[in-house]
């Protein structure tokens, strides 16, 4: 069945917005963008086209993933790293800075450290925004990338068992992908985390009405059982207090000793940077994907996204 | 009447370069760009050719547009922003960057804080040299693209009235500007600031020659009158006595009450950032053009600048 | 008699990993490359390609010309200087960084501030990596475009006499050249410099199976004999006594007077950036080759390995 590209001049601000289509529509792209990738072929698919790397915050891994996309496609880049030294400084607003933007590229890619922001941006923009993350608020390319990845890596999604481990409460890449996958099928949540660290209750309720949860502290109590182990990093600026920080910053460590006791088709994810809270030792785990699948299909829906939002793929 | 491109291997160092057929054979070529962006065409004109956007000052607007306009002609692109953390602080001196960039690239465009620094590349460069803005010196590019903003939308020059206001004493764009205009027709130009910071002596005196002058301290001596209003931002940087900064920051505000008094078929330009000088309330009049016309008018402006200096149009 | 390309999928981390017939090869290729560049030529080889210049130290010089290299081929690029602000704030290692780019890109530029950075790179990697630049350890690439522009200017290898000056001891570029210089020929070295700033002993040992070496601490020595004299900067921060580093740091100066004793034949090097050690009175001199051919070469020895290593060129 021929799907219709619901991503055509759309910003891109929320893992909210798919719907169960459009995430479909999506994936069948990106697989297609993988055989480019991994062909050698040389699209010129975005070819004329231009996009805006705005980056108020330092993200080398998401913006050189954005800027591979939109090149190995035949597009142009506006690199903008480390904004806050220009305009910023002279007192602009951002909405200035967008509609300057807009007059210049086909596509702005927004990374900036309020929340918020993005939908700022969209509001005041002709040209589609893509949220590449908002402080603590949504990084929907990355919910896309890890939802790929899981589907690419099951046949069914009814019956998955994923367990999302570290810091549940700000984690923001953990909201989203768990609300998509709700949206996909039948799974089952394992939420792993100190209590101070929990899923926000809402989030748990909403999610309660389409999936079973179980929440807990300790992850041998799930390790054995789970499909797929999600790990975040604590991350130190959160806390205020730096001594609670310290306790529970190697509360759950993913070796080589707890892998063995992991089921064979489970797959380790974890959306990096990492700390300390995976080491090195799983590395070369077949069933570790944070540093292969996970991080080359980040380019690969990437690469869709664009496309789709820009109109050149059917 | 087929012009010639009086442009080609020429360095852009300062508005006063310029002949009348200078600017008309630029205009023609901004023009046709602009039909290539709107088309959504994928221009090879400059296919080949590389680019080096040399900036020792943060400039995300400039060097945006630039950037862009390369890049739309199919051309490639050295981005180099924050050159102060570079060579420089090994003790480089700006000639041998100059001559080690114009060995990798086909022509360089320099943002540097010093007065003078472009003509000093210009002189140690084998490749054409645009001045992107060298301190209190020169734009020219900001010149012409407000130029060709102000001819596109009136259909003759003679008798346009235009009125600069803010700090004309330090406002390079200004400057640059005015002389331009008065090279093209019969305008007459009103000067709005405060006492301190009216127009150089010397530049009047120059513009005299050609152009009505009046000058005066206050908007709505002349908002009625005016075809053409040009606001500047009171640079807090030029002030030493921050005290006499604060007095005069708010000395013009454009709002939407004084739009209200305004002609039909005035514009509002502003070469940007704003502070507070113009109102977001005005933003989405169809008389203010500082966030469309004018902007998207520097990337076609600066497509045909680099097309032409690189000989690629005839 | 046709060579076989000895760089495909290697990594470039040393120049001592260069065979004479690697190095033959690669000038072949550079040479053509300079034709392609001089000749205004439009050059896909490397179309559909990226290459990330992951730079965590500054270096305009060395990455604008991988910038340029790569994109005169017709590849894509993502560009990444200050790296030391992003995901190495957050703790990241340098191996999950590479393991992160391999993933958006077909090769690796990288300097680093640590010896033996690009090795570790290397070994982390799937694709490769070219070392440009790991702390006082090695610069491969400068090596190249140094010899190359030697072989460039002299018709036989055998019989040249060259000259190093200035700080031999911590000089990354004149141990490497010095090495591959051994292996194309039997040249005679003039090592000039201060006592305390002599060539290690154990490299002297090992160049002195193959070719005759002076050691003297004065220029006018050697000016009149040698074909080539390279220069090198003293680095004021390799001193932790600033007091000897005032003490010797005009010990050298090729000045205009200089010159008048040196042959007609001689080339002058420098590998940029410098301070004093060469006066611009010299710049104008026809065998003053730093600003000119030197660093033109980089271009073109750049794009022969990208297009080598990435297996384009047979």
């Amino acid at each position: 069945m021929k799907r219709k590209n619901g991503f055509k001049n759309k910003d891109i601000l929320s893992a909210d917005q798919f719907s169960r289509q459009d995430l479909i529509f999506l994936f069948q792209k990106a697989k297609l963008m993988k055989k480019i990738v991994r062909a050698g072929k040389n699209s010129k698919m975005l070819q004329g086209k231009i996009m805006t790397a705005l980056f108020y915050e330092p993200s080398s891994r998401t913006f050189g993933s954005f800027i591979s996309a939109m090149q190995r496609l035949g597009g142009g880049i506006i690199p903008l790293q480390g904004m806050t030294y220009s305009s910023v400084a002279k007192g602009e607003t951002l909405e200035d800075t967008i509609r300057t933007f807009e007059c210049y590229s086909d596509i702005i890619v927004l990374r900036h450290p309020e929340v918020g922001s993005a939908k700022k941006a969209a509001l005041a923009s002709t040209v589609p925004i893509i949220n590449a993350g908002d402080g603590v608020g949504e990084h929907p390319t990355q919910a896309l990338l890890d939802l790929f990845t899981i589907l690419g890596k099951f046949k069914k999604i009814d019956g998955l068992k994923i367990a999302f481990v570290g810091d549940l409460l700000n984690g923001r890449t953990v909201h989203s992908l768990s609300k998509l996958l709700a949206k996909m099928g039948k799974v089952e949540f394992f939420f792993v985390s100190p209590k101070i660290l929990r899923m926000p209750e809402d989030l748990k309720d909403q999610l309660k009405n389409r999936v079973l949860i179980t929440q807990v502290e300790k992850l041998d109590e799930v390790i054995k059982k789970v499909n797929v182990l999600y790990v975040t990093r604590i991350q130190k600026e959160r806390f205020s207090n730096l001594s609670v920080y310290e306790k529970i910053k190697n509360f759950y460590i993913v070796n080589k000793k707890l892998m063995e006791q992991a089921r064979k088709d489970l797959i380790l994810m974890h959306p990096l940077p990492r700390v300390g809270e995976i080491n090195p030792d799983v590395d070369n785990d077949s069933r570790a994907v944070y540093l292969t699948e996970q991080m080359s299909n980040g380019l690969h829906v990437r690469m869709a996204l664009l496309a789709s939002v820009l109109g050149k793929i059917k």
